[in-house]
C-alpha cells in the first residue's frame, strides 16, 4: 500500500517526540508499505520566527514572511531523516519547491494549484521514505508561499491524492473526531467514521482537528482520509464519502462557534429590496454573513438581524451606518455576546425527529433560543455565549446518554 | 556602478547589526548603484543547528545536514528584507536554488560549477536590492548542497563574476588585511591592496579573514575584491591582479601556521628512487606534504624530514612504519612542537634583500630555523612552535618599525 502520513507541529517538538514518530513511520515502512511523510514546523517555531520577524519590523511584507516561515518545516523534515537514518532506514527529505508542490501567488494563505508526482515516485521506487515539508509551495515565479496556518493537512491530502495513494493519516494531539469538544463534555464519544461533509461543517463550526481546505480537497479526489493520535496506537476516525449506518451515530457531532456577533438592524422599512440592500453593501466589503432572521417591528418597519464574525462586526457596524439614511433605517445594534451551537448529520432530513429533540434538550435547559438555520445536514442555534457550554452538554447528552 | 556586498553572520547577528548593516545597503543603493548582498546565517546560528542534529544524530548524512545548515542564510535573507522593507527601499531575497547556483554533489563542501544571472538580472532590472543567500546552492539532483564553512564569500565572488560587478565588497570584523595578525603584533599595518597570489599565499597560512576558494575565484576571472569593516565607514584593502609600487609595502604580510607537524624518517639509504618511495606511498593515502628537508646522515644514509597538517600526522607516521622493511629505512619520528612563520610578497624574487632581512631578524631574535621553504611569493620557516609569535614580531618589527 502507498501510505501518506502527516504529523503536526506538537509531535515532533523535540529529539524524544521525533524518535516516536520515526517509530510510527518506521512500522509503516517495514511493514511493507510505501510512506509519504508530511511534517509542519516544531512546536512554537513558527510563532518564534513571526516574533524575530516583528522585531525587525512589525508588518512586514508577506511574501518575506513566507520566506521566513518556511524554514521551520525544512528543519524538521532533515531532523527526521537524521532520525530514521540512525535506525539504519533509508530516508529523503524534500522542500516544497523540490516536490514541484505550486500554488497561487497569495503569500501566507496560499491555494495549491499543482503538485508533480515525479520526484517523490523517483524517491519511492529507490525503497525510500520521502520527508516532505508541509505547509509551503511555490508560485509560478518560483517565490516561496506558505498555505496558511494548519495547511500541512493539505499538503499531505494533495500529495495522497496526486499519488492516488490507499491512505492519507492525519495523527493529531487527539484520537480522532468526536461528537462533541472531550475537554468540555465528559459523555463526548469517538466516532468511528463521519462524511466528508460532515467534517467541513463540523471544522466551519469551530472544530480545530481538520484544516477546511484539506476536507474539500479529499472529498473532491475521494482520498481515504483517517484522524488518528500520534500518542497511542489505536484506530481513530475515518473521514469518507458514505458512512455505512452501523458506523453511524445519532448525530456526528456538536459543536461550539464563539467567535460571532448578531448584528440588528432595526427601524428597516417593509418595503421590497431593502434587504438586498443591507446585505449588498455588506458584501462589497467582503463580510460574510451567516444565520439571517427578519422580524417584524413595530409601526410598518422590520428589524434584520444576522450573524458575522466577530472579527466583522465593528467593520460592518461602521459600514452600515454610512448608509442609514439612504436604505432609510433606524440604527444599528452589535451584540457580541452570543454564540452558535450546532449538530451536523449527514442524514438530518431524512427524520425530523432530530430538531425535534434537539430544542426539547434546549428547553429542559431552559436555555433560550434566539436565532434559528438549518441546511441539508446541520441545525444551529444562536443562544446567549454564557450558556454556550451548558447547552452542548445538554444536545449531546440527550443523544447519547439515552 | 554594479556592487556585489557580502555580509558575515557576526555582522546581522541581532536586529541592531541587521539594522547598521542595511544602513550601509542602503547608503550604496541611494548613491545610485545596483546593490546584490550576500549574507551568511546569523551569528551562532549554523553551531545551533548542527547541534540540534547531533542531538538526534551523533553521524547525520551530509546531504540531510546540508537541508538543515541551508535554513540559517535563508532566515537572514529575509529578514534583511524586512529591514529594507521598514526603510522604504525595495528588496527582495532570493535562496541558492532561485538564484540558480549550481554545485556539484560535495555536500558540506561543494563547489561551484554556475550562476544563473537571468532571476537576480531580473530583479534588478526592477531596481530592487537583491539578497541572496549565501553558503548554498543545489546540485544536479536539485538536492540542497552547502559550500563549506566561509563559502558564502566564494558565493558572493562567483555572483560578482557572472554579473560582471564593479566591485566585490566583503565586510568583516576586520577593517582589511594586515602585514600580521593585528591581535598578536601590536605595529600590524593594514594594506591597502593585496595581488590576490598574496592573498592565496596568506590564506593558505593561516589567515582568517577570505575564504581561500573565493580568492582563487576571484584571480580567475578579475574580480574587484575589497575586504572591509562593516563597523567602520573607512576603505579596507583592495585585492587584485597588479598591486603598483605605491601601494606597496616592503612585505605584504608576516603569517603563523601553528598546525602543523615535523615528520623525520630516520636512516634511508643513500640510493636513487628512494625520497620518491616514501613521498609516493603519502601520496596514495592523501597526505599533503608541505615543507621537505634531505639531510646526510651517518653511515651512508640520510634523514628526510617533512611538515604535514597536524591532523595527518599519526595517519603518516603508521603509513610510513609499514614500509620501513621494503623500503629500508631505520625508523620514523614525529614532532608536532613546531610552526610555520612565513611572509608574503608578490615581487620578493626582484630582489635578494628580504631573505636576508628576515634571517636577520630571527637571528637577533635567537632564534633557531629548522627548516627553510621558498617559492617566488613566500619565504617560510619552521621553528619550534613556542618561538613563532615571538618570531612573527621580530620579522615584522624589521621590516616595518625601520
Amino acid at each position: 500500500m502507498l501510505i501518506v502520513q502527516k504529523f503536526g507541529g506538537s509531535s515532533v517538538a523535540d529529539a524524544a517526540k521525533i524518535e516516536r514518530v520515526a517509530n510510527i513511520i518506521a512500522d509503516t515502512y517495514r511493514a511493507g508499505n510505501e510512506v509519504v511523510v508530511v511534517l509542519s514546523a516544531q512546536g512554537d517555531t513558527t510563532d518564534d520566527l513571526i516574533e524575530k520577524a516583528h522585531e525587525i519590523n512589525p508588518a512586514p511584507s508577506k511574501r518575506e514572511l513566507d520566506v521566513l516561515l518556511s524554514v521551520g518545516e525544512q528543519i524538521s523534515v532533515s531532523l527526521m531523516a537524521m532520525q530514521l537514518e540512525k535506525m539504519h532506514l533509508p530516508a529523503v527529505s524534500l522542500t516544497g519547491w523540490q516536490v514541484g508542490l505550486r500554488t497561487n501567488s497569495a503569500y501566507g494563505a496560499a491555494r495549491i494549484k499543482s503538485v508533480s508526482t515525479e520526484r517523490i515516485r523517483r524517491e519511492l521506487d529507490k525503497n525510500r521514505i520521502v520527508l516532505v515539508a508541509g505547509f509551503q509551495g511555490v508560485n509560478k515565479f518560483d517565490d516561496v508561499t506558505t498555505l496558511g496556518r494548519g495547511g500541512s493537512d493539505t499538503t499531505a491530502v494533495a500529495i495522497a491524492a496526486v499519488l492516488n495513494a490507499d491512505k492519507c493519516q492525519i495523527y493529531t494531539d487527539v484520537d480522532g473526531i468526536y461528537t462533541a469538544d472531550p475537554r468540555k463534555v465528559a459523555a463526548a464519544k469517538k466516532l468511528d467514521a463521519i462524511t466528508y461533509d460532515e467534517m467541513l461543517e463540523l471544522a466551519s463550526l469551530g472544530s480545530q482537528v481538520l484544516h477546511n481546505r484539506s476536507v474539500e480537497m479529499a472529498k473532491r479526489y475521494s482520498v481515504d482520509l483517517e484522524v488518528l493520535s500520534s500518542y497511542e496506537r489505536k484506530p481513530g476516525t475515518k473521514v469518507k464519502e458514505v458512512v455505512k449506518p452501523v458506523e453511524r451515530m445519532i448525530i456526528s457531532g456538536v459543536a461550539k462557534d464563539a467567535n460571532i456577533a448578531r448584528i440588528t438592524v432595526v427601524g428597516v422599512p417593509d418595503a421590497p429590496g431593502v434587504a438586498f440592500k443591507v446585505f449588498s453593501v455588506l458584501g462589497k466589503a467582503g463580510i460574510n454573513v451567516d444565520i439571517i432572521l427578519q422580524s417584524a417591528g413595530m409601526g410598518g418597519t422590520n428589524d434584520i438581524s444576522f450573524t458575522v464574525a466577530s472579527a466583522d462586526a465593528e467593520t460592518a457596524k461602521s459600514i452600515l451606518a454610512e448608509y442609514a439614511q439612504s436604505i432609510g433605517f433606524d440604527h444599528v445594534t452589535v451584540d457580541t455576546n452570543v454564540a452558535k451551537v450546532s449538530i451536523v448529520n449527514a442524514g438530518m432530513m431524512n427524520g425530523p425527529g432530530t430538531a425535534v429533540k434537539m430544542f426539547e434538550a434546549l428547553s429542559t435547559a431552559h436555555i433560550n433560543i434566539q436565532m434559528i438555520s438549518s441546511s441539508e445536514i446541520k441545525l444551529s442555534v444562536v443562544i446567549s455565549a454564557q450558556e454556550a457550554d451548558r447547552a452542548v452538554s445538554a444536545i449531546h447528552d440527550k443523544f447519547f446518554e439515552a
